[in-house]
């Protein structure tokens, strides 16, 4: 069994060829470089009549095309909303990618999901029954594996756990005490927290001062020993982490959370802390009952689980035979 | 099929005998009065020994048992966790039913599971696959139903809702800016806020300034149109509960949430005043497909939940064979 692998990010397209164990073939990555709309299909389905081609070359049948997708997958209509890539707020990606496929089934999975299904088939959480990935990146969002099955929810927008509403930081507190979990808490958060507790404190003369829209979320975690701006923004970010995951392991009792995403990453170094704020608020027998762990995949977890995803179609085509 | 449902709760017993379609025959209910530990166990396990010799004598059989337990069933070691029993901590509650039903199999469930099963069976969440029951009573807990199957956890503990962390409302805000979702928007809880509001407001005369420890729940919501600490309360657990069910709607994207337990009861005719709080913050996409309904059970719920759980695995096993 052979299946084309692809993850479409907001910013970069990667691609792999993978057999049923996991062993790749043929990896890259082509940077999406501000194409938009139609360009971004076209790049798509060029890449995957050429890798067909060339693989037919060299007798290699692709069996089936999973599809990583930064954003959601309307399964009901067949199409995807990607934040990040202007004119795909409801984009017919499915039927693009058939045309080009001829008999190949093609599946396609929001990237939460293809995260949680990669880490479960060859990452972090292997042999796992309840289980969230938890990425956080420009925003956060989580693949929840309950049961064994992907939580998807009624209109496959389910994991937005981003949209969990907590207790504002009192530093930053204005005219509502409440946030939602991704406002400060997300990469993009971080960088808004900073910028807040800058405005917040006019005696400070620190190197994040000056940059304002332009700080850059991994600045935070350079300076964090030695600028207070720095320092008080990921302690606050540990305390809505802690809050957020604590909801989580409250409500889904799961066996692990694995956090990633481009913010873990840097703040990998926090994960003691992180667990400890966790343990605050967490429903204590989940909370002695779980482990919190970095994504074992990484930067993979989105081709890895776009494949398991192909796999899974195929075995479930071959059960029913 | 004919199958004998008990739903022990923290200061009664009910029962029924209900075949597959959920008819009811030999319905009852036996208060605790004040038993406990082994006492009753006693009561349950006598219970179903004189009404399965009174069945047997009217040549019914009874083809399972199914319990709903106020509390946490223990699926590993078979025991139960009824916080409201002295001596429940982890009572060996499966094994005693099994040794007076003979052949009979017994399935326990914890409360929870019971309610949204039962909805599901019978109730408000025929045909749903991802629906959640919100238990508000004297803690607040959750039965989830998720891509159609219960969500338990690892440990049987999942649903825990009642240990979101949420912001704690400025009124009462002391040392601690959070807190737990069911500190003051459970039963129990509204009765602790109405006395925080009442300490911090000297100039309070109303009707339940002398009441402390002694008020009901249920005076809260009888004095709610005219008591200025009654309809204090009432407002702020409306947002409370706003935050909460939006936190629900946003992970799960469920298309019903229903609300049961003492507390709905009175507070049903603020649902309109609770699905607006939602809106506030609930994901906007999953905001706009639920919806959010009064338990169609009732104080049935854990019987109908508990019989449907006996059916299910009858159901399970006849496939197997």
């Amino acid at each position: 069994m052979l299946v084309l692998s692809l993850d479409l990010g907001g910013t970069k397209l990667a691609y792999t060829v993978m057999d049923e164990n996991g062993t790749q073939f043929h990896n890259g990555k082509i940077l999406l470089e501000g194409r938009q709309g139609t360009q971004v299909g076209r790049l798509i389905t060029e890449l995957i009549d050429s890798l067909l081609t060339e693989l037919s070359q060299a007798n290699k049948k692709i069996d089936a095309i999973g599809v990583s997708v930064a954003g959601i997958v309307w399964h009901v209509n067949k199409t995807v909303w990607v934040p990040k890539i202007n004119g795909w707020e409801n984009y017919p990606l499915q039927q693009e990618i058939e045309a080009v496929a001829g008999d190949i089934p093609v599946i396609l999975e929001s990237d939460r999901t293809c995260y949680i299904l990669g880490e479960r088939w060859k990452g972090a959480a292997q042999n796992c029954h309840n289980a969230i990935f938890l990425a956080v990146g420009t925003g956060i969002g989580a693949g929840i594996l309950v049961n064994g099955g992907v939580l998807k929810g009624t209109q496959d927008i389910g994991g937005a756990v981003g949209w969990m509403v907590l207790h504002k930081p009192n530093q930053i507190a204005g005219d509502s005490p409440t946030c939602f979990f991704e406002d400060y808490a997300s990469g993009t958060g971080l960088k808004a927290l900073a910028n807040l507790l800058i405005a917040n404190s006019p005696q400070y003369k620190g190197i994040l001062k000056e940059k304002k829209e332009s700080l850059r979320t991994i600045e935070i975690f350079e300076n964090f020993d030695t600028d207070e701006v720095a320092s008080k923004t990921l302690q606050i970010c540990i305390e809505l982490w802690g809050m957020g995951i604590a909801n989580l392991v409250s409500i889904f009792n799961p066996e692990k959370i694995i956090l990633g995403g481009g913010v873990f990453g840097p703040a990998t170094r926090f994960l003691p802390d992180i667990k400890a704020s966790v343990s605050k608020w967490a429903q204590p027998y989940s909370n002695r009952n779980y482990s919190l762990e970095i994504s074992a995949l990484g930067k993979d977890a989105g081709v890895y689980g776009a494949a398991y995803s192909a796999i899974r179609y195929l075995n479930s085509k071959k059960d029913v035979q």
